[in-house]
């Protein structure tokens, strides 16, 4: 199975368009996938997970919660975005 | 210790509010804190925690991160909101 399916960035889309990827992802045979988001955008995917919990057939685990602070640049100067990784696994 | 100052509930304040609110715990003793947030405060509510990590002279560990999905009562119809607990203690 290619990587390109193991991980879902959350973005601009609607919470249902990732639900969608992750339910297509799982049927797919992929086990576990990490849902990654920055900024505004990490309310949304634990809004994913949850909306993915309430509405896919089978148990959705929770393995692993990261948060961490990226440095990019904008422009001249560096700013910091705040980051989530959620490892969800099927069983 | 009072437990009110174990959680801090973030809402609608800037990110920096929060922060002090965090460093005024540790600093009267605390040396564990709850942050809660709901929504769209979730983004922000990680944004704390990477902010005190920056900010904070001493070393911040997170110890567990919880997501939830709370059922509310919107007028006659229930509606669900998403939520995160970040536990981070001072070593």
């Amino acid at each position: 199975m290619g990587s390109q399916l193991d991980t879902i960035k959350v973005g601009k889309k609607e919470v249902w368009a990732y639900v969608t990827a992750c339910i297509t992802s799982f049927n797919s045979g992929c086990k576990e996938l990490t849902i990654r988001a920055r900024g505004d955008a990490i309310s949304k995917a634990v809004d994913v997970v949850n909306s993915l919990e309430r509405s896919f057939l089978k148990k959705i685990d929770i393995k692993d919660i990261k948060i961490s602070s990226d440095e990019l640049e904008d422009g001249d100067k560096k700013i910091w975005k705040s980051a989530i990784e959620i490892r969800i696994a099927i069983s």
